[in-house]
């Protein structure tokens, strides 16, 4: 049985494709790839599910099989037709490789994203942390986030984001806040049909939760205008553990800083988005 | 009078040359630049002098001032002799304009990156913090970078880095740290020429401090892999006050985040790299 994530953003080349505005020399590789309804926010796909999609893309032209650090820039919300990956290997050497990549949709772009990819199981790099997961009660004490009714959800009716049929996000109550911020949401995830996490599923985990910011925003839709996701290790089986938080809303920007930890405890993902409140609503 | 961060990041167009490997349609945007010996590290230019040179490249594909997000991807390191600046104009919005650029030298890219602008002077996008910046001595009262002898410095004999003698670095001793973290730096700086920060410097002033890790890393060469700045509010003259801490060295990696904050208790530019301990030292 193919999982509904691997289902989605799996890749069907196109060899004889060359991307438009130049680019057509050596290392392009081009693919195309349906958008689904599954990975559905109050309106467009998830911005990490898309990032995801990039990095299915950038994967092809790496010999390396983790995403140490994926950034992707977010130009106009997707839709629910087929997009086109264009794909520029930028350079592969003994440790590290990097790529480019395109996200094209209905002959427009829609996501810019850089990756520089690395063998975590290789090296002998050192290991050093005092930190700790965030925490929490276990997954049967959280709230569901598909039970939930938030304020910003009842004036769109019938859309409660389809993404949380897929994921299964758990809220720990009530919220706690460390000093500093503005706004924290922790948890729990996993993906509805048992598909265990992975270093290729986690930028989309990176952006699942709710925005943290909701509560203090003065918008119901906060766009993300640049997520950046650094892969620290690969997740054990099961649960991931969440923790996302926000400092500082200035000129209408918030940055949302997040932690993902697998169910051994061990860090397996930080993450930090740009988003903008002053975003007008996708129709 | 030219300051050295202008004179050194100006830019001369080469309306001619189409960058290597294609792009060369609509949008492309070409220039050269020397690299001087003012921003180097214990080797090698700074990370955030060539992020900032790049941004520079950036700048003139768009039609707004401010970088709210750029990120760069390291592949080499850089040396002395001029660079190529391949700019792709991406994306121009009512309110975010978006580019790509790549540094070529001798031949070869040694650093990609993608930003966003948008002009946070136009905005009526909130604010809100609970926030301050780090609680610092004045920077009469801290120690300067270069006036200090690490050990790591003691076998790189005579290269203390010239960075510290266009940035005025003063470190906060004794060492704060917060929980959780392995590695605090704090202090103060400002360009010892006497110009004043803005939005173009921040990114060099993201990278400026000696890496926090240094104390517990395994290596005392740790070459940045990727360096993303967030630009969230143009600089008042004067001092920057800083914050930079790790908290997970895991597989070698590690991430660096910063804060830096204006004269006026601003925060300005939030940043995170990540960088790896197992570098070779560059010949």
């Amino acid at each position: 049985m193919a999982y509904a994530f691997d289902e989605d953003t799996a890749l069907q080349a196109l060899p004889d494709v060359a991307p438009p505005g130049g680019g057509a020399g050596t290392g392009a590789l081009a693919f195309t790839a349906g958008i689904s309804h599954r990975w559905d926010t109050v309106g467009p796909p998830n911005g990490g599910f898309l990032l995801a999609l990039a990095v299915r893309g950038l994967a092809e032209a790496v010999p390396f099989p983790d995403p140490i650090t994926v950034t992707g820039h977010f130009f106009r919300p997707a839709r629910h037709t087929p997009v086109e990956l264009h794909v520029e290997r930028i350079r592969a050497g003994k440790a590290h490789a990097s790529a480019m990549v395109r996200l094209d949709q209905d002959g427009k772009e829609i996501l810019r994203a850089l990756g520089t990819f690395s063998d975590l199981a290789a090296g002998a790099g050192s290991d050093r942390s005092d930190a700790r997961p965030p925490p929490l009660p276990p997954p049967e004490e959280c709230l569901p986030v598909r039970e939930l009714q938030p304020r910003q959800w009842d004036d769109l009716p019938g859309r409660m984001p389809e993404l949380y049929r897929a994921i299964d996000v758990r809220l720990a109550r009530p919220e706690r806040r460390e000093v500093g911020e503005i706004a924290r949401l922790e948890g729990w995830m996993r993906f509805v049909d048992g598909r265990d996490p992975d270093v290729a599923a986690l930028p989309l985990l990176a952006d699942a939760f709710p925005p943290a910011v909701l509560d203090v925003a003065d918008s119901v839709w906060v766009p993300t205008v640049e997520l950046t996701v650094h892969v620290r290790g690969r997740p054990a089986p099961g649960w991931i553990a969440a923790s996302f938080r926000t400092r500082f809303l200035r000129h209408g920007y918030f940055e949302e800083d997040g932690e993902l930890w697998d169910s051994t405890g061990r860090l397996v993902a930080l993450s930090r988005q740009m988003a903008v409140t002053r975003g007008e609503r996708p129709r």
